[in-house]
């Protein structure tokens, strides 16, 4: 029987102090939804008193329906000077008819006489009265020690005095909070070890990430005795985050042995996380540890060679026990194995011993010397492959392009680009203008396209990119353009194109993304609507 | 005295190993210049062995003269079945001109026999010959001990036999390795103890965040003995990154009483990691501990109130330790000092005291929000403050411009851009082609300014950045261009352009760079030479 860690998760509360995350009631319900099917212990939803969100936000969760998450609600001690009972925020938390409660106080006697102004015995009665009052309304009530740890390193004997009080008023758990993220592992290792051999109420550990060292903080916690973990969905939270508790929970689960979510839904975890990214609106950091799409990516030749005989060479755990994938990405560093590995994932049949194989692999190694580069441009790479293998169909060409741009004075510039392109002999010129160069010829494209391909509509640019190569001669050197494009957010693909000439360069990822969105869609071009296009007035014969 | 701690740099080796970090010969160059000054004491730059660019950094990186740091190059023990001295690799270290050279090995029995497959004993005497055939040619020997920490669970006694035998061989340093990034602080703790009990070398240690731990583990190895940290910019590197620099060094600094760069420089530390983070083209996270934009933001209405009372209760550190600055999300108080400092440097009189200093600062927030960025661009920062004490005399003024690309089936495009300026009330209309659009504009405008400045073709660009500022919509999103000049490479400046269009956005940037370049020169318009001009037919009566 492995022991369990209770995992308390405040990105809904916390993790919206983090600039740029703000989330709707809506989103807000939807997390907690997905929260709970990872199989977290506490999802606190936010601070009753603190605004009309927050309270609605409790009162839709109960519709939930929640199979395994208690919905909690923050909150602080009374204020000084009221009695617990009489004090507005206390009763609003009743209200919002959470069963467990986290209630904030004071440990570091210089924020008590400081930033509350009050005395050091009220700060205490603050936090018995408090805890105790909820206690009486039936409760589950964690006390959050906010600045222990800062607390206890100037004042050890107060800072044990607060947390002991919460314990005789019967608070279920002491939650020690590493509120400016300063501490260090083996600081908050001693220092639980102290809590532990002080009071008898179960420990939790809050700590943030100011000092790139949450995640350690945390397991060092647990290591002490600590059986509470509370952070946030991939580290949201105020300055530079909280504990990240999608890397917390494989680290004590698969590394350390305890038990926190179901084994089953570990497997979630890379879906929770992106999912919480994309409710937020936050792209994911490619980087991310066991879930990032970098985190099991590889690009040394070397390595790729040694994953091929065995993957336990270079990774820390199998990808797929938290839901990730291994990628193999093309790249100069990189020799044949990784090339023959992307082709296989995308099952093209490239063999190194065959002509064709042969001369694929040295038109890469060609094309990036000159500057393209393929790991960020996976539909590029198929495209570029299906060529070499003759497993390709052009369904369009180019005739020619123009893009005419003008200022005058203090007038907009105008910008207009024409494209002529040919599909199945018949000729299409089409004319747009753009706010700019590359979105009047994609307005240009698309329009030529869609006569065809009504079904191109779906599909937009997410991202667009510019890399100048080398910085001698600047505005005359090479540019590496990547564009991004999805097909109604469903998924999405990446394409590059390189040129001195910037335009030149987009207008080539362009026309990849274009063709890669049109693959093995070439039947579909006989749903020609000449008429159609004939009165749009961008057919020529 | 404080106990010194090495700090070994592996940006541009390691770092290179990244998802999306691609770096020039010209960029490695740069960030090794920027390394030096920040004070680390070792700068990987390479493997001579792996590609000509590496080869050519190396040559180039001897006319740095850096101060602090000494150049480092990368290699691996020799291989099997060929004596050191007969070994490529090995040659092309010596060859390289190094002082310092880092070299891997194995500790892993499994990858010995599996990825490496080769008998245990031959991979002993692989570290021995080529460890002490570097020492006789003169190197500074740091041993690689790969996968280190994975090997000595699997395999303790062969573990430590490899390092034993580096040391006996005569390494200067065993670097222990968590190649996999899987290890945890308390097994880092006891492994760098008992290596220490084992062999007298000095100890460095090597980590990869794949756990999200890779600082901490850096600090437990510290803790347990060991005197050299190698890291990268950022945590730039394979998958989820190598450890962060940037949060070891002030951890080790400010916490742990280390020395690892003199006190005063790691003031730079903030402007380190933007610096790189730029070089790279990658968009810095707000979120990164002590140097991201938000590392000393508060947000939370009753932080941000304690904060003014007294800036210790919500911060670990001082910001200014690492150059970052305090920021009050909701005032936005910090951004009128940081200016006003600025203006300071470069000798303007702001004062916001006065009206025209009030209306500066108010035009650079307006101007900030809607992308532009001065803090990579002092010439058009100093431009705009100029303008706004009426201190600047503009030397010409902008008629018009035309852009013209066509491209037509497989030829070249042609690129053409006509530009018509007025200088002291003659209009000068000129044409020029170019490689591109922004090349094109570049040359029709100094072939215009030419007639009147023989002198500004002394001046040409040596950089060129786009950055797109938001995602949604990406080719109609606005976007930033920086362009950077220089007067024969004696001097540089930056200048900004933002536009919904890249090619306006561009011309803004060109043309702030011109006025920058002429500022205090409109006296040399008197050497007008009409006649001149005239011949070449671009001056327009």
């Amino acid at each position: 029987m492995k022991a369990q860690v209770f995992i308390y998760d405040t990105t809904l509360r916390d993790g919206t102090q983090g600039e740029g995350v703000s989330l709707s009631v809506d989103d807000k319900l939807k997390i907690a939804k997905k929260l709970d099917q990872l199989g977290v212990h506490y999802i606190e939803g936010g601070w009753p008193g603190s605004n009309p969100k927050d309270m609605e936000f409790f009162l839709r969760a109960k519709e939930l329906n929640l199979k395994h998450a208690k919905i909690t609600a923050f909150g602080s001690t009374r204020r000084f000077g009221v009695t617990a009972e009489a004090d507005a925020n206390l009763n609003m938390i009743i209200e919002s008819g959470v069963e467990a409660v986290a209630i904030f106080g004071k440990s570091w006697d210089f924020h008590v006489t400081e930033a509350l102004g009050t005395t050091l015995e009220e700060n205490l009665n603050m936090i018995y009265e408090s805890v105790r009052f909820l206690k009486e309304k039936g409760l589950e009530v964690i006390y959050d020690a906010e600045h222990f740890f800062d607390g206890y390193k100037h004042n050890p004997e107060y800072a044990l005095e607060t947390v002991r009080r919460a314990s005789e008023a019967g608070a279920d758990w002491l939650a020690l909070c590493d509120t400016n993220g300063g501490s260090l592992p083996y600081e908050i290792s001693e220092i639980v070890t102290r809590v532990r051999e002080a009071v008898p109420t179960p420990i939790g550990i809050h700590c943030h990430n100011d000092s790139e060292l949450a995640v350690a903080n945390s397991l060092a916690a647990v290591m002490a005795g600590a059986t509470q973990v509370q952070g946030t969905m991939n580290g949201f939270g105020e300055r530079c985050g909280n504990a990240n508790l999608i890397s917390v929970i494989p680290n004590l689960q698969l590394k350390m042995g305890y038990a926190c979510v179901p084994d089953e839904q570990l497997k979630q975890l890379t879906n929770t996380s992106r999912y919480v990214y994309e409710i937020a609106n936050i792209s994911p950091p490619n980087v991310q540890a066991f879930v990032g799409q970098s985190a099991f990516a590889h690009k040394g030749g070397m390595h790729v060679s040694a994953i091929l005989k065995s993957a336990d060479t270079y990774e820390h755990i199998k990808p797929e026990a938290v839901g990730n994938t291994r990628r193999v990405l093309v790249s100069e560093l990189s020799g044949q194995s990784n090339l023959l590995f992307k082709a296989q994932e995308l099952n093209l049949d490239l063999d190194k011993n065959k002509p064709e194989g042969r001369a694929i692999i040295q038109q890469v190694k060609e094309l990036e010397h000159q500057g393209y580069q393929y790991e960020g441009a996976e539909a590029s790479f198929e495209l570029l492959v299906r060529k070499g293998l003759g497993d390709y169909e052009e369904v369009f060409t180019v005739e020619s392009f123009k893009v005419l741009m003008e200022k005058a004075g203090e007038q907009e510039v105008m910008t207009e680009a024409t494209v002529k392109i040919n599909v199945n002999g018949q000729i299409v010129h089409t004319v747009a203008e753009g706010n700019g160069p590359v979105n009047a010829l994609d307005n240009a494209l698309r329009k030529a396209i869609e006569a065809f391909f009504p079904n191109i509509k779906e599909m937009y640019l997410t991202d667009y990119k510019v890399r100048v190569l080398s910085e001698q001669d600047a505005t005359a050197s090479k540019v590496r353009v990547l564009v991004e494009s999805t097909r109604d957010g469903h998924d999405s693909w990446s394409t590059v194109g390189v040129s001195a000439n910037v335009i030149e360069a987009s207008w080539e990822a362009l026309l990849d993304s274009m063709r890669y969105a049109l693959l093995g869609r070439r039947d579909e071009v006989e749903d020609l609507q000449p008429e159609e296009t004939e009165r749009q007035g961008i057919l020529n014969h």
